[in-house]
């Protein structure tokens, strides 16, 4: 009984997803779902991306969080249009929010949209909002045990950005085994190596997201 | 209605709770629920608590994780009775896994009972599970904005554990406010700043951990 409350949630979920992906799908709006645990670095991988393509896509960024409006603040600044989303507690964002948030912006006015949902390595990672690609972090200080004892954000997500390199040599992190172990997880996951601090690796994930940018919004013959 | 739910869930959850705490009390198991995010340190902290005290107390503990026995492994090589909890997918333990784990035990042989919860910020802090305290773990590199982000666990909880003090020189970790944040959601936190990987400061939880455990056995008249 308890399973079948759970799947009917996720089910209405996926349908409202599915709705929103139509919408962005008629505007040419590309959407990223961008998750990790809490101080992995999101919000400062979403400034390092808005200034790395702002010239080139018109941004706007929705913010998840539980009650606050700290990173939609510091997103703001960078004249970025931006929608707080306030889960009232809620350890995710979902399809229904996100449909909820999307009156704010004029969506035709919009290249790439950024989702960044509640910070949390289990929750967000079962519920679709309508995103062409789920994008998580790891950080360095966490530890490399975390594709195998979190599996499913790894299996979900189409790209892991292992951010802080530059704390290598501080912490214990074998960058081997998490590699290894994610993939053995998601054969497809794309990798990058970052430090949102000093700038290291970015390009390669720039150049990525930029290529599905534009495979998106090519126009089909 | 779907906060009638939440609401059910929750007063069933504490029913359950309470619970166990009688058991706990009749038995005078000491019972802490340590929660914390993902690679915070919450593994580390429960092996140098065993370390520093196991001479002292016989000590017990129950893992929460999501599918595996990583953790549980690490205890288990230091000769302490340990119980595997698998959420199979649940993002917190509550009440009820609690209870079912543990006829594994002989409470009337445990004075100190180190429950590690799945790590995870959010959900964690809503649901007891018949502890005498809550315990978290902020970790430096997680940064100095979590307490005003997620406030319920730092509100929740008796203590907040500063770990990996160690990587102050390398994060920019404002440590004047994480505390100040933190007292201003919750002005009876215990606050203690440690590094697991050195060792410095663990004396001092070491010794208030001590003086609990020995007020709450102590003979009352």
């Amino acid at each position: 009984m308890k399973v079948t409350v759970v799947k009917n949630v996720l089910a209405a979920n996926d349908r409202i997803a599915a709705e929103n992906r139509a919408l962005f799908d008629k505007n040419g709006v590309y959407v990223i779902n961008l998750m990790s645990s809490p101080g992995a670095g999101k919000t400062t991988l979403v400034e390092k991306t808005i200034l790395a393509l702002q010239n080139r896509y018109r941004i706007a960024v929705i913010e998840g969080d539980i009650q606050d409006t700290y990173d939609a603040d510091r997103i703001a600044a960078l004249n970025i249009p931006v929608v707080q989303i306030n889960t009232g507690g809620a350890c995710h964002i979902d399809g229904n929010m996100i449909r909820e948030s999307l009156p704010a912006f004029d969506l035709a006015l919009i290249d790439l949209l950024i989702c960044e949902n509640v910070g949390n390595l289990v929750c967000p990672a079962e519920f679709k909002i309508g995103e062409n690609a789920k994008v998580m972090i790891l950080s360095a200080p966490e530890g490399a045990d975390k594709p195998a004892k979190y599996p499913l954000i790894f299996q979900e997500s189409s790209v892991m950005v292992i951010n802080k390199i530059d704390l290598f040599p501080y912490v214990d992190f074998d960058l081997a085994k998490a590699k290894r172990d994610a993939l053995s997880i998601n054969k497809e996951l794309q990798i990058f190596e970052v430090s949102c601090k000093t700038g290291a690796g970015l390009d390669d994930w720039i150049k990525w997201l930029t290529d599905r940018i534009d495979d998106f919004k090519k126009p089909r013959v």
